[in-house]
C-alpha cells in the first residue's frame, strides 16, 4: 500500500502543478493576479514565514480543504514547524471548528506521516500558485 | 491515463444516475419534490438558461462542490458558454470565495478539458434531476 | 420607521465607506491589490456586467452575507436588472443554498423594496471597492 | 433594557411575517414552491415533530443562523422540549460546530430565557412559512 | 464492482481506526480531550441516544462531511432507525442545507444500501472516537 | 456617535459575560466542558501565545464570526501584536476566504480602531471562556 500510496502522492502533485499551468495560460487577467497576490501572501513581512502559514494551516483546516491542509503542512514543515507545534495548530483549529474538522484531521496527520517518513517530500508543492 | 480517466467519469455518470433513481424510488415526498423543484429552477423564465447556469455554476464553486460545479460546466456548455466565459464564471467565484476555491478550480478545468476534448460528453447529467 | 430605516441605510453606506477608506490608508499592499481585483473583477469582459453582478449576487446568497447582497442587489437595480430577474436570482439562490438563505432573502426584498421606493439610493456603493 | 428587548423581539416577528409576505405576493413559483415544502418538511410523519425540530435545531446551529436557531427554539418549546433537552441539543450543535458556534449559543439561550420568562411568547412564528 | 466497494469500505475503516490511533498517540492534550467530548457528547441523557445521532447526522449532512454522515448514519443503523425514518432526516437535511447537499445524499444512500445488504457492517465505526 | 458606540461596546461585553455565565450555571458538563477546553487551547505550549491568537483570528474571519473576530483582535492586543502585523493577518484571511470577508474586516478595523483609541479597552473579554 505504501508504493500505492506514494503513486497518488506524486499523481496529486503532478496534478497540481499540471492545472496550475493550464490555468495561468488562459487569457485571463482576474485569475492569474490573484494566484499572484495568493503568492505574494506568505511572504514574510511585520511577521514571519512561519506564522504566516500557520495561520493559512488554521484557515484551510477551519474550511476543510484537504489540498489546501496539505499544502500548508508541507510549507510548514520546509519553515521548521515541528510536529508537536503542528498538533497545537490542529488542536487550534479543531477547536474552532469542531468535530466535522476530525477527518480532515486524520487526512492531515497521515500526510505529515508521509513528509515524516520521507515518502512525500517531492509533493512539496513549489512556492509559486501553491494552493 | 486518458482511458482510466473516460471510465471514472463514465463510472461516475453511472452512479449518479443509479444513485437519483434510488432516491426517486423511495417513498419520500419532500425529497422527490425538492428534486422536482431543483430541476423546475433552471428553466428558462426572465433569465435566459445561460444566466442561470452561470448563477448555479458560481453558487456551486464558492460552496465548494466538486459534483455541483461539475454538473453546471457541462449543462453551461450545452447551452453555448464559451471557454472565455467559464473563466470568467470562474474569476468572479475565486474572488468572492477567496484561495480556497482553487482546488476546486484546477478540477473544474480539468473537468472543461476533458468535455472540451469530446472525452465527456456522455457525462452530462440529463436534464432531470441533475445535481 | 420610514425614517429610522432611511437613517439606518444611510449609516450603514457611511460606515461602508469610512472603513474602504481606513482600510485602503493602510500600508498593507496584499490588502489594496485585493480590493483594486475585486473592483476588477466584475467590469465587463466576455461576459457582461448585468450577467456578472447576478452571479456575485448567488455567491453572495449561499455563503449568507447580508451587506455583500445588499450591494449586488443595488448593483444589478443599476444596470437595469428587473424586480422579476431579482426573484429568479433569489429563487436559484434558494434552492441551491437551502432554507438557512430564508432570512437573507427577507432582508434582500426588504433592501430592494427600498431601493425602489427611491428611499436607499443613496445607498447604493460607489463603483470602486464595493463589497 | 426588558421593554426594549420585548419590542425587538415583536419587531423582528412583525418584520419576518411581513417579509415572508411580500416575498409570497410575488409571482415566482420556485419560491412559493420552496417555502411550501419548507413547511411540509417538519410535519409528522415516521418521525415525530419533536424529534424533526431537534433535526433543524442543531442544522441551524451549525450553520450559524440566528433567525432559524430562534425559530426552531420556539417550535421546540412548544411542541414541549424540555430546557435540559434543548442544552442537550446545543451540546451536539456546540461539538460537531467547534467554538465558531458559541456567539450563537449566547443568543440562543439568550432566546430561550425570554420565552421562559413569557416575555416572547409573541414571537413563536406562525407554523406556515417559519424559517 | 461489489467486491471492489467491499474494500473500500474495509480500507476506509482501517483507514480511520490506525489514524485515530496516531492522533490520540500524540502528546496533545487538547486534541484527545475533543475527541473523549466527542464520545461523550453522543450518550443517552435528557434525549436519547436515537435522537443525538438523528441529530448529528443532520448537522453532519448541512455540513456537508462524507465521513461524518457515514459515521452518523451507520450509528443511527445500530440503535434501530429505520431506512424510512433516515430518509426523513435527509428530508430536513435537503431543505435546511439546499440542492449543495445532494451529492452527499447520494453517497448517504449508497452507503445505507450497502449497510443494509450487510456488506458494510463491519464498517460501522467503534463506539470511542467515532468521527 | 462616539458615546453610543462605547455604550454599544459596554452593552455587548456585559451580555457576554451574562451569557456564559447562564451557560455555565446550566447543568450541561458537554457545554461546560467544551468551554473549559476553549480557553485551555490557546495557552502557551510548544506555540506562545501571540501565535495561537492569530490562527484563531484567522480561523474566524474565514469563517466570518464578528464576535469570535473582536474577542481574537483584542486579545491580539493584549499580547503586543502590532496593527502592522494584525493587517497581515487580515491579508492572509482576505485571501484566503475571499471578498466575502470585506464586511467582517470592515467591522474587525473599526473595532481595532476603537481599541487604539481607548474606547474599548473594557471590551476586552476576561480570558476565560472568551468566545
Amino acid at each position: 500500500m505504501s508504493a500505492d500510496k506514494k503513486d497518488r502522492v506524486a499523481e496529486f502533485t503532478a496534478f497540481r502543478q499540471r492545472m496550475n499551468e493550464r490555468i495561468l495560460a488562459e487569457d485571463n487577467q482576474v485569475v492569474r493576479r490573484f494566484f499572484a497576490l495568493d503568492t505574494q501572501t506568505y511572504r514574510a513581512g511585520a511577521l514571519d514565514v512561519k506564522t504566516k502559514e500557520l495561520m493559512g494551516l488554521s484557515a484551510s483546516m477551519v474550511l476543510r480543504c484537504d489540498d489546501c491542509i496539505a499544502y500548508h503542512v508541507a510549507q510548514c514543515k520546509q519553515v521548521g514547524v515541528t510536529r508537536e507545534e503542528l498538533f497545537e495548530a490542529f488542536s487550534v483549529s479543531l477547536v474552532v471548528g469542531g468535530s466535522i474538522v476530525i477527518p480532515h484531521l486524520r487526512r492531515a496527520v497521515d500526510f505529515l506521516d508521509q513528509l515524516e517518513a520521507g515518502e512525500a517530500t517531492a509533493s512539496a508543492a513549489p512556492p509559486e500558485h501553491g494552493h
